[in-house]
């Protein structure tokens, strides 16, 4: 039977998404205001791409995947506070994600802030537990939360949105839209691939493998992101189309145009695949959702 | 010689100092607006009590020191990304901490966000690096780092910053307000002293006993604040004295008044240095630090 990546993404969302509610299954001590506030960014119809990149770098990696879900959640608990903290009126000031109300216009903007806040501390909360690792896996754990921040801190993501806000309205140049994608969503995708390999104890030229797949695919999946923000319809997007340029927002299309934006896609795509060249079978998979980031039209 | 704490304080306040120049020592690939704001608030003039306690504790314990900084910083880390948020505008609108202008108002609510933002990843990524620990320590990183989220999370620090805000100008009860210094102060506190203990790999009694100092010296300090911000000076406190019975904060005064919030403070300092009994003199420094933390006046 061959391959059918609809089918794929579609097995491994509700992996995902049945994990995710697992993190959610219990508030404990959390004030349910502060509780309801997270739930609701987290279960607000996103793709849950980077959790899905991990269970199939996992698969490729041998990672079991009880182990590989606790990086998924994290990097999608992470991703969703960015996401909230962004909406809030002093950075981005969205008022709609996904065709859904914001957190802040919901809850209020000192909830928004809280929730993003307790997002973060969760991520790292729920990657660190000893208890859910074999012994083999256990020792891998520092590392892998010391590279989670890395990617997600202030040279990665973080850093990555405070140059996106002081650039807008400034002189594009690409060296600098280019430092802005790897890092602000760059390195997270990259984190989704290479996090997972070095959980599972890969060999040094698995885990640059990977990484080279989640540099080339997460900066691919980032320019994809500018053009159809450029060319696509708001309600297909769930977000209005033509933002990034009445922001002033520094793209790819609006430093080196449409055409060469399409065609530097392709090439990136074509790099992450020749990158998995030495991985079997198992990372056929990856590859497949590397093509699939790069023709989506949503 | 008699201990003499003034000198202890101080001697340890510069070895932290030290340690938190060490993490900004480099700004690698961070935006600089971004690092001048994460280390505008870290070198803002705090006490290190965090820090300070750790140290004392991993001192009683026998961590080295090298390993008790790294958690040390961590939690400076994340007490500092804390009050950076709690005073934005949208929480609790302060122009001033420690007699200094509040992040937000030198560089803007959107980079105090980001710098918060950035200041929690880089604790969890300063505290996780597997290099500096011994082998015997590198396997309890896991648990401390997983348990420096629980204390800074939704259940703990940001889970009573949450109560905070919304049970202004509502009905005070002891209840309340006590399970708010818990967590909004008090969780990470506790954590200052318990956290060497884990990396250590102290024994259970051991590791109890320090949790309950910290739980006890924790919420003594916390009601010293609030008898300090009803009584004391603003000049002094480097902060408006009153500010918690003008905008209607649930504190302990307010609840059982000043006289029994004194007679509390000197309860919960007794049961802190109880807890110690059977350490040995490598415990006194923490011993004294309670009963300082108890007859501060600032």
């Amino acid at each position: 039977m061959p391959f059918n990546l609809k089918i794929y993404l579609e097995k491994k969302r509700r992996i995902v998404d049945e994990a995710l509610r697992e993190v959610f299954r219990n508030p404990g001590d959390c004030p349910s205001a502060l509780w309801e506030s997270m739930k609701y960014s987290v279960f607000a119809g996103g793709k849950r791409l980077r959790p899905i990149l991990c269970l199939a770098a996992a698969d490729a990696v041998g990672l079991p995947q009880r182990a590989a879900l606790r990086i998924a959640c994290s990097l999608e608990l992470i991703h969703t506070y960015s996401l909230i903290h962004d909406d809030l009126p002093s950075l981005d000031d969205d008022d709609y994600r996904r065709g859904r109300r914001t957190n802040h216009k919901v809850f209020g903007d000192a909830m928004a802030i809280l929730a993003g806040d307790g997002l973060q501390t969760l991520a790292f909360e729920w990657v660190s537990n000893p208890s859910v690792y074999s012994a083999q896996n256990r020792k891998n754990v520092p590392r892998v939360v010391n590279e989670l921040a890395h990617y997600a801190g202030y040279q990665g993501m973080v850093g990555g949105q405070v140059d996106d806000v002081l650039s807008e309205r400034k002189k594009p140049s690409l060296s600098k839209v280019l430092s802005i994608h790897r890092r602000k969503t760059g390195a997270l995708l990259l984190s989704s691939v290479k996090l997972p390999a070095l959980l599972a104890g890969a060999s040094p030229r698995k885990v640059s493998a990977l990484t080279e797949y989640g540099r080339s695919a997460g900066l691919a999946f980032q320019i994809v992101d500018d053009i159809l923000n450029e060319t696509g319809e708001s309600k297909k997007l769930g977000k209005t189309a033509g933002s990034d340029r009445s922001r002033g927002k520094m793209t790819y299309p609006s430093v080196i145009g449409l055409e060469k934006s399409k065609r530097e896609v392709e090439r990136l795509t074509r790099r992450a695949v020749q990158a998995l060249e030495s991985f079997n079978a198992k990372a056929d998979p990856l590859k497949a959702i590397a093509r699939y980031m790069a023709e989506r039209t949503n």
